[in-house]
């Protein structure tokens, strides 16, 4: 099977860093797509940046419909786009929070997130109501890196994760870290050895997801609120986008 | 004080109509700007309508702060941009969902929305979940009109907006109908008069908002997630946000 | 138009702040009518008090409709009365808990409230949950005045809330500050250039919401639970009340 | 132990229904005083007359002090002055809508409640979310009986509530039957009897209830929001409450 | 009456320690049947001890149902197999974590929870949370203690406890303490004079209940969930349940 | 890699359509062993047949423990002993229902679930509402079939069960049906085509998530609530649970 697991930011360093975290947890059949829109912000630490990522994502997707794809993974911890790109395919379509937090509630009665930036912690809290996570998240942490960090200064970055990391198993009485950026992708095996906890990492457990759902056929319903968009004109711009 | 209204949709009828809803409950010393943006879709009618429509809601936001604002509306139910937009100005932003559900909730302690598309009533029931509005909402009801029949097709469209209305006030037990999209903003009174209840309209509410905001000098907040986004490059055409 | 100011407790020189502060923000053509009832308690910091002064409410809005109104404003943090007095008009009203609720919620995504005692947080906590607010709020402060020490002792009261304001400010991770006690209204801009952050106060608010739903001519609804009270007798000392 | 049960509205006859069903599940020791306030509504079918009725409790609740009292039940459906009852005395009190709830939660999953009017429906809902009992109750009914037709014209009275708890059992997918009135203490073997459910009424759970805390000597805490308001000046009508 | 008290697990000391209070807070009349199952773990500190424990539970039920009872109450915190046990019998079945939560909303609006575990905290949450009382409890606290050291080391217990408790009041905001095993039953008038809060126990609070109960002549619905479980075969060593 | 897929009830007939239903999606590299307890229930539609089949899982678990199992599977609606379960073993456990749960919110924003009995719609509520999916789920629905009819009259089961999935599809307002019981594992592409929506059935849906989840080395944590329990005696029949 094929995923396309899109970058939303267009840093090419990250996404070829999420296309390997992506392909290391892959099964031996499953080929990975790893992409970043040509257009959009280089990182996403805010919500203006995630409204203009949307848009990249959308764009991959519909690339991704034209090269025949089965699943799409959105590989940013807002899940960017979310609902618009399901819009676009009947293939399913996976954020890497959502995905975190799915398998998180599977292994922990209690996680805490460990994210980048404080101000974008507000998204998380967004998401984890929205998907009726809330309850099971005792803490959403920023280690105060800058997500570009996680590329110049990778080491830097690392420990600032563990450390805070650290205090959420000391402080927060829960089972497991999920970390809160797509960025953090290749670092999970190091952090929970350094942590001494299960680490859920959304990139890697979306690709997971994803296999797991085109094995069971389960496609994007197209009835309701995530059927086609009805065909209209758009101008400017987004002219391309007529149907 | 000068308040920008964008019509998150490229339609200029509709952002006359908006325009003109807007200036009719605007305090004398009011200007009204009612604006769209050039690029993106003609209606907003899904998730992916309101991703393509937020970055014009962004871009309009930009051309408000270059010509000096002190507030603005998003004239579209779904409140598309809203948290974007906010970090580009230290001017109030509001939504016409999020004014409808504040102002109803004033006047009635349960009310029922009449929206356009049944598909988009879940984008009304996210922003209720979001807003706390959840338990004030006893049903979001379509009339089942694409919006752009509010413009081709105004009496028609006017009669099942009544029909529907109608039906909430038998069966819902409520005390107020808020009305779904920003194209019906002209229709307020005449749906009041025809239904016998209460009706509130986002466009007015907001722009009444607005004006309650501006003499208040409450501003955006610049401390956490509402602040001005970090600095960085974007690519593609979506360069010229970079700063 | 008229609004009437209703500070739910008997102390003059309380409601002649309020009633200066909501002067203050006012539009040109608005007449402000501060009030407070002949009977009642002289400060409102417990359930007890809030009862009784909901009496008083009632009393004033009843005053209200002789005289001519076009909106009233409950002008203590509990919001007493809120519900009585709206069956008792078809003018708008509005409580400064709410409308500081519904403001703060505008301009930051979470905010704290600095209130007087602590013994009458569960008051904001209660009004919070009701009004679908609870999640916007980080946290709700006491900075253990009491309330006519506001009147008796200001220097000293305000350095408490400051220095509550700013406990929030370094731990809360919020937005804004929510100021919890009607008689705190003439401290609102100074309490903001002190801490630093955006302050919403509740007197004000309220009077610039009660002003845009003037102009949006919206009316408490008559249909449902705050329809005029069934006419029937009352006994004794409230036998006034008969209708 | 002496029970000093509390009709909130100033209607002897019902206070004597309401006093008379209360000894009907009293234990041979305990000793049930039934009163009514001097002052206020005949009964209570508004948030206003609620707030009114408040007072009478208030003043009921000084006057049971004065008498020596083990526990106090408030004995209308809205619980009306109930945390503002609690600072006034260390005994217990029990709103007879918190008994009705806590008790049907004991031996059903899932209740509905069958109140007196449609309007007051919303008294029961607010009281629902604030017990946490919002989840446990699938519908609140009213057979549309003014409160005091229960007095009136009785079996009319019965037969709907009846007709309307039959339309529960066969729709609502309940276990029980909660009345929502304290008008309706002399009722409940009658109803149950006739709709085939158990049916849990408040007056006599709030008897049985308070026997069961005198008993566990579990008194109203004065530690925080319960504790004894704040000694200070009242004015006026109410300055019998100084101290 | 006859009351049957459930002890969950096999130690009968810990048996005897919760009939003794039982007793102490039963009504003349009424008989205390204090059991334990035949087969079980000695003490219940997991999910795995608390899925074992309800099949003594419901064994207990059984040998109640043929003595004939009037009401039981589960003696374990953790509320094990109480919709089970309700299934069995008409007679009302009370868990004692509901049963202190019920009583402690009564006299408090906050409370904190001190328990013996951590690890059994979540127990406790999700009851919180499916009880509708998360909003009453401030905090799950363990004072980190096996349930048989209660047994064993009495006196370090007691003190564990009381430190804990004097933590919850001086940081907790609440008005009273609820204890989290039903281990601590003998333990609670001297834990509330240590700590100079008001003490709600679970054993004790289920019998008053169930002494209330019973004066209600409330039963267990037979209408939905609660039924008599279906007629079936059972196999191996749980054959002897087929019916 | 092997999984254990545990039909927690007793009848063979129904854990060899499971264990096929679980094949059929499995990959190739897969083993599934699919097992039921000695001793339990035929058929688990009630509270009590729930907490018996809890002891069998927990056996099943012990069994799997000694034979090597990488992943298990509870494949009952109720998800019967999750807890428990997780807490014996390292590998993850995945109950069915939360299985469906999370599949069913990737591809749909609002589900029905289509269940056997009504009397067991409330634990399927239950766990939409700890599992925080309850937003997800419009309605819990009964076709009213005895578990074993899945067995003995497969046809008029299967046609009652799309008679029930139909109406939800035209009164729901839903983008999928969840089908909530293990024994129609086997049907759901049949009713799928027959209802023309997604159906997403719990069984093979959890076997795909334990696949994806080994794939991704996660475990349950061994740190909190789901730790390994305490070593303690148990007595009499459970005596073997010593440790």
């Amino acid at each position: 099977m094929r995923i396309r697991v899109i970058n939303p930011n267009t840093t090419a360093a990250m996404t070829d860093k999420i296309g390997t975290a992506a392909l290391h947890v892959a099964r031996p059949g499953t080929e990975i797509i790893a992409v970043n829109p040509l257009s959009g912000p280089v990182s996403i630490e805010s919500h203006f940046d995630e409204a203009v990522a949307a848009i990249g994502v959308c764009e991959e997707i519909r690339a991704g419909e034209q090269a025949g794809t089965d699943a799409y993974v959105i590989a940013c911890f807002g899940d960017p786009g979310l609902y618009a790109a399901r819009e676009l395919t009947r293939a399913p379509v996976i954020g890497i929070a959502e995905a975190a937090f799915h398998m998180a509630s599977l292994i922990a009665t209690r996680f805490s997130i460990v994210t980048t930036l404080g101000r974008t912690g507000i998204i998380a809290e967004r998401l984890l109501d929205e998907y009726g996570m809330a309850v099971r998240c005792r803490k959403v942490r920023a280690a105060e890196i800058p997500v570009l960090e996680l590329e110049h200064n990778p080491r830097a970055a690392f420990e600032r994760i563990v450390a805070e990391s650290l205090r959420a198993k000391a402080e927060d009485n829960i089972g497991a870290i999920v970390l809160g950026c797509g960025g953090m992708a290749n670092l999970t095996d190091a952090i929970s050895a350094a942590v001494g906890l299960p680490v859920v990492e959304g990139v890697t457990a979306a690709v997971a997801l994803a296999e797991a759902m085109v094995s069971l056929k389960l496609q994007t319903s197209k009835f309701g609120d995530l059927d086609t968009p009805p065909a209209k004109a758009f101008v400017g711009q987004f002219s391309h986008f007529s149907r």
